[in-house]
């Protein structure tokens, strides 16, 4: 009968019983007790290591349930033949398919908590936290916590929480002017999810797909990795050049930015919206028509979005709560033609059951009540306000050494540079100087016509703004005399 | 000078301009008002509706902002010309790819909210909302509504919430012998995700797969859609028959349930598990373990799980808050091989953002804090009671009629029936009776051998449970008498 080290302390969460469990099959598996050993008697083990008899045989028990060991009358507690099988372990490095391959090639780096932020952070896509109205989400939520409501133990609807649908269809026709049910509402955890499940119902290799370019960055690597061949048209003041999308093309669909064209800003007029809806029409094509941020204008009234000009459902509406409530939340939202939206609920019920219903239900409350609005009120001033700073600082800092689209909208402007300066550099001074700015170049699917860099404004306060900018014009000035 | 004919509604909460543009824009669109007409002066449509003159100027400048009208001085304002591309809407029908395809085709139903909800519904998936203890549960969640923490207002990490990748980490290991960092974690929308992004990553279409029949359906369905070839073993007491994988299989990787198999019922023993992981070795293949249940035991310990036994890093192992706390939470998790985690994230980040930050936090404190252990105490004696209550009542009315698992486990019981009933005959004439029990089919891949119904048992109280298959019994007989 072998003798067993274990070493047990009765201060550890872990019950003694999973301690001893643990240490010995962690020395059957390292072969530290081969097959066929007799292990000591309950009586025997618990003795030395003066614990109940109970615990040790709970351990055994555990041991014997999971096949570790065998306990026959007469002949103990043995470890078990079955475990010759064991093997020296060897690293395993799988085959990754084509997808996959594309995935890691993409250079897509993961997002993960930034390691050293910098003091004044012009990054994209953070909301500023003071003005959501934290006091009132914070009451929404606790009425649906306060009820023992079976809905919270259910699966949801995987096209989302009804209420919410219905909220988000008022919303978008009452203020987006697009033209749409409840039931072609449909819930999801943001633009990225509607954009894939998407070009997986409607991409095969090789099909073409047209995008503006500088673009949205994830959409279009999400396109290249279902193999599809981009055609990018460069982007001109009032968007996407609906004039030069080649005669031959054969797109399946086009991925447009018509109320802000992202990142480079511009809106798109009526005349390229009824070309464009008239292209798909001729080429039996989709148009996939991004909102993100359709909401946020800051001089005239939002545009209505494109889909309300369609007349034979070729349009896809996308939007997001991300840059109007907060990115936490993770919810997003499409509005489908009617013969799409059976194909990605399915197709959707696939890959992902559906938002967590307890914040669809607050969400819902927030737009019905008409606390959604009034923030939206209070975001456009707020914002508004800091855009007009950061241009300001802009002309006054760097007025004749960048150019940037005059339109009145969105959360962050991109500003073109010189020629002769490297984009590169520009970045990694400024963060030297503790300024964080991004570079245009990723933003673009060929070589950028001119280096760019990009200023988002949404989680700076206006004093920050100013000073960042004038950091920002110290180390352009300093790069503008190296070259 | 056009007249206009509107219908104005001081009591509509749209404002008067927006009623007045929404119906000029209409009248465009329609053709009702042709490229080139002249709409009456604001002055004029001002008075004719008793409205003040800046709602029909601001109505008007929104139809100029947006190109439906021009205006010029000493011209009016003009329908613009831009609208002669206007065409007859035409009814429009995308092609689908080949996924889009295999989806329609696989007659995956939408899941919407069930029309006629049976009295006793004996549904899989449902978790009973009076064990879960809502009110710690709203005092975590307030915890972090009541802080303005910034933490709500930017992206999450991909890869989860940090603490609560620790807190799984850690409970995996103490409870289900996981062995694994809180890197390896990443939570997920549900083993559904998961699932989707590894198939995505691993197969190519052709690809063969390593799957339990009968199965989890939308698993099986969506290795297919890949266009995976699935080798479907059917399963034994014993769950996945290791011994039966062909000896010409060139499968990617296996998907089983070892701890409970699904929907079947039985525990895979060491020497299958170890055969398994032998086998992956010398095929190059991953094992995908779906530990969907694995803490619902009620007679011994739960068993550990199979990835603990894994030395090279060839097992994925997939878990789920769905069953043990409550569906609608939607956040599931997996423990990956390390050389898989890179490239998992970078898919994940394309197709999904992840989860909600707020509940990712509160469910870490409800484990960190002991709540979850005290509650899945909690859990498996409520529902080992309820499957006792069921397989008393089954035993009772239908003895010797039916065959099951005696694998005291899990949220439902498989039920085999005599061979000669028909299954779909069985839950229509139990939903007649007021039960909802689901047919067996739809869980194997091939034929069936033995016509069964699953009967869920976490939605109901022991009362219902008793009255359901009285109910059931009755119906058995009846349908027995006929053939």
């Amino acid at each position: 009968m072998t003798d067993l080290i274990l070493s047990l302390d009765t201060d550890d969460t872990i019950p003694l019983y999973r301690q001893i469990y643990a240490q010995i099959r962690e020395m059957i598996l390292s072969d530290a007790l081969p097959a066929g050993t007799a292990l000591p008697s309950s009586r025997d083990l618990a003795g030395k290591y003066h614990v109940a008899r109970v615990t040790v045989t709970t351990a055994y028990e555990q041991l014997q349930a999971e096949g570790f060991v065998t306990a026959h009358v007469g002949a103990g507690t043995r470890v078990a033949d079955a475990l010759a099988a064991l093997h020296e372990p060897e690293p395993f490095r799988p085959t990754f398919s084509k997808w996959g391959e594309g995935v890691a090639a993409s250079g897509q780096a993961v997002v993960e908590a930034v390691v050293t932020k910098p003091e004044i952070d012009f990054g994209f896509g953070r909301s500023f936290p003071h003005i959501f109205p934290y006091d009132i989400w914070r009451r929404l939520l606790a009425r649906y916590l306060s009820t023992d409501d079976t809905m919270l133990s259910r699966y949801g609807s995987v096209a989302g929480f009804h209420p919410l649908r219905a909220a988000v269809a008022n919303y978008l026709r009452r203020l987006r002017g697009v033209n749409c049910t409840a039931e072609q509402v449909v819930i999801v955890s943001g633009i990225q999810q509607a954009l894939d499940i998407l070009a997986r119902l409607l991409l095969e290799p090789g099909d073409e797909v047209l995008v503006e370019t500088p673009g949205y960055p994830d959409a279009l690597k999400l396109f290249q990795l279902h193999q599809a061949v981009l055609t990018a048209l460069p982007v001109d003041e009032e968007g996407f050049p609906v004039e030069k999308i080649p005669e031959n093309s054969q797109a399946r669909f086009a991925f447009v930015t018509p109320s802000n064209q992202f990142p480079k800003g511009g809106t798109m007029p009526l005349e390229r919206r009824l070309a464009l809806l008239q292209w798909a029409q001729e080429h039996e094509a989709l148009v996939l028509e991004d909102d993100y941020d359709g909401e946020l204008r800051y001089s005239e009234h939002p545009l209505a979005a494109l889909q309300g000009l369609d007349e034979d459902g070729r349009v896809v509406y996308l939007g997001t709560f991300s840059k109007v409530l907060f990115p936490a939340l993770r919810l997003g939202y499409l509005v489908l033609p009617p013969v799409l939206l059976a194909p990605f609920l399915q197709a959707k019920q696939l890959v992902d059951r559906g938002a967590p219903t307890l914040t669809q239900a607050a969400v819902a409350d927030f737009i019905t009540e008409g606390h959604f609005e009034r923030h939206l009120r209070r975001l456009r001033q707020a914002y508004g306000r800091r855009r007009q700073v950061l241009v300001q600082a802009l002309q006054e800092h760097l007025g004749d050494k960048i150019q940037y689209s005059n339109a009145e909208a969105g959360l962050h402007v991109m500003v073109y540079l010189n020629d002769a300066i490297d984009e590169a550099a520009v970045v990694r001074k400024a963060a030297e100087a503790g300024v964080g700015v991004y570079p245009g170049e990723s933003y673009h699917v060929h070589k950028a016509p001119r280096p760019s860099i990009l200023l988002g404004f949404s989680g700076l306060n206006e004093k920050e703004i100013r000073e960042g900018i004038q950091r920002l014009a110290v180390v352009l000035e300093n790069i503008d005399f190296r070259q």
